[in-house]
């Protein structure tokens, strides 16, 4: 038997009937409104807690936020959505559990680590293109205390952070997709994906994700101009999540090593976020937040305004966990990879 | 724009071109193996560490084990399977990370608690009938003494667990489907979905996950008869997750005051796993676990056997967090309903 028409190469998939972005929300943490990316998002506010008791029912609120964003801007209510793809950094996706709970959506939790914008927005677009849906919503978060407390070391310890760390975006973002364009909706389609498989090159840095990521990202890239038999040159921009300037060079390394040059089409959500001089961020953002508001805040509105017409969007997790690390593991990476184009 | 002809009603879907179950796995250990389901596991070990140094690496040997197994008996290599819908208990999904990593598929990472059998193979589902892969894998696990180290106690502490408790199944099972028939498949597809939400009742008891899961689980069972336009007589078995002797008396309450009596109807697969009173197992299994092996074990095989035709499985997850539990908060629970047919 052929193959599904939408299916190209290994790992990528074009959709017969791209779905359209319906709305997006964008909520950040005080930092993040005060770097570059600042005007860009749709809400911030100066208290951590977001006037919450902890940090996790803060993240909770992010997403909450960010989601009621998005329904908002696409002019939908809650019931309109068939199904909600979402996830977090927290153990057993609380942020998420708590945060979406109102909102009453049929939900698949994920969890592909700071990779999460990218996976739940390519099974959101999945669900519409293959029927099950006419509208679903993607969303994720990060929160910079919280991520810092599971993954390393509460706050009140004081511990010194090397160079290498990156900095845990506090933030949400929520994309709405819809298989028919309503009124608010943005001239932008998921056009297609690419899945990343686990890559691991034996990295055991936790304080060094970029360099664990990296050949995740480099994995996915390569995958989807392979696939779909194109050169860099085909985007306008090549985005990955948080990799950092250490994981960016691993990347961009791997792929001149493999015969493509996107030097001039790549960036990342990582180093656009923050200002490393000025602001105290070592290598850069990171966190399920960085990429999901940069995409949903800075890189849409890119698309909108027509700036860009084509988009590859990688972020990419570092699958660390505390117990594997502390039992002498490696950080596995993956990514998942996002064409979005303006129509 | 008419709605796909997929569609029903708020929350279930029935396939076009069901998915065929190609082949699965059941992995479990020791005292599963001398529960009353014993026979029907495919490879059983009297090690709890199956010959791995800590709890986790013994669980993502479950996962690797179970997804060998399952691709052995369908005939079929790593490489023919295009995505993998997996994910476990552990924070950041430890054992599905390393256990798949050298399968090298295309992953989505899931989180559904012990759910995870239900929302995996859910989603291994769309993406056959969606048209974006011949052939999927969805795989899930638990193991005892990583679940107690992560959510309760390790287990040098010797704390007591009162009767309410459930016992975390050591076990991994995977479920390979596919667009056509393969030489090796079963006389089974998986005929529809039915997604469930984030419910929460309030329950605060971390001792007490049945009470916890089954107004999830009775939300689930309640919208596919909706749904459908169903009565519980249609299917041959309406199977839960890990709900255990308390939690399948509330659902079985819970659907009666909806007008719906399952009793004839109803398993539960922590209530069948395991003799209680001769495996000191008090309120029954639970876990990821749990029901993966009991489908890709036991239920299975009768509808091999044709001994059953139509069953309903609906694995059932406690979002339950150390975090978010310490707290102070709840824990809400999420179930996800899978219907499978002889053909």
């Amino acid at each position: 038997m052929a193959q599904s028409s939408k299916i190209y190469g290994k790992q990528s998939i074009l959709f017969e009937n791209p779905p359209y972005v319906l709305g997006c929300g964008s909520i950040a943490g005080k930092k993040e409104a005060e770097g570059p990316l600042g005007s860009y998002f749709d809400l911030t506010n100066d208290d951590p807690l977001f006037s919450k008791k902890t940090w996790e029912e803060a993240e909770s609120e992010l997403q909450r936020l960010a989601c009621d964003m998005a329904l908002k801007k696409a002019g939908l209510e809650s019931k309109e959505i068939r199904y909600l793809f979402g996830g977090d950094l927290l153990g057993q996706l609380i942020a998420t559990s708590f945060g979406i709970i109102s909102l009453e959506i049929p939900m698949f939790g994920v969890y592909g680590a700071c990779s999460t914008m990218g996976e739940s927005l390519s099974l959101a677009a999945m669900a519409i293109d293959g029927g099950f849906a006419e509208k679903t919503m993607a969303v994720t978060s990060s929160h910079f205390a919280g991520a810092e407390k599971q993954f390393r070391f509460p706050l009140e310890y004081g511990s010194q952070r090397p160079y290498s760390t990156t900095w845990t975006v506090t933030g949400s973002g929520a994309t709405i997709l819809g298989k028919t364009k309503t009124k608010n909706a943005l001239d932008i389609v998921v056009k297609g994906i690419t899945t990343g498989k686990v890559v691991d090159y034996g990295v055991k840095d936790s304080m060094n994700m970029g360099a664990c990521m990296a050949p995740a990202a480099a994995d996915v890239i390569y995958a989807n101009l392979k696939d779909l038999d194109r050169k860099p040159e085909y985007y306008d921009r090549i985005i990955t999540g948080d990799l950092g300037v250490i994981g960016k060079e691993i990347t961009i390394d791997i792929l001149r090593e493999k015969g493509y040059d996107i030097t001039e089409q790549y960036m990342d959500c990582g180093i656009e976020i923050f200002n490393p001089e000025e602001q105290d961020t070592h290598s850069g953002g990171s966190g399920c937040g960085c990429s999901a508001i940069t995409l949903n805040g800075y890189v849409m509105e890119m698309l909108r305004r027509k700036e860009w017409n084509r988009v590859l969007f990688i972020p990419t997790g570092a699958l660390l966990s505390p117990t594997s690390y502390n039992e002498g593991h490696s950080v596995p990476g993956i990514a998942h990879g996002v064409i979005l184009e303006t129509v």
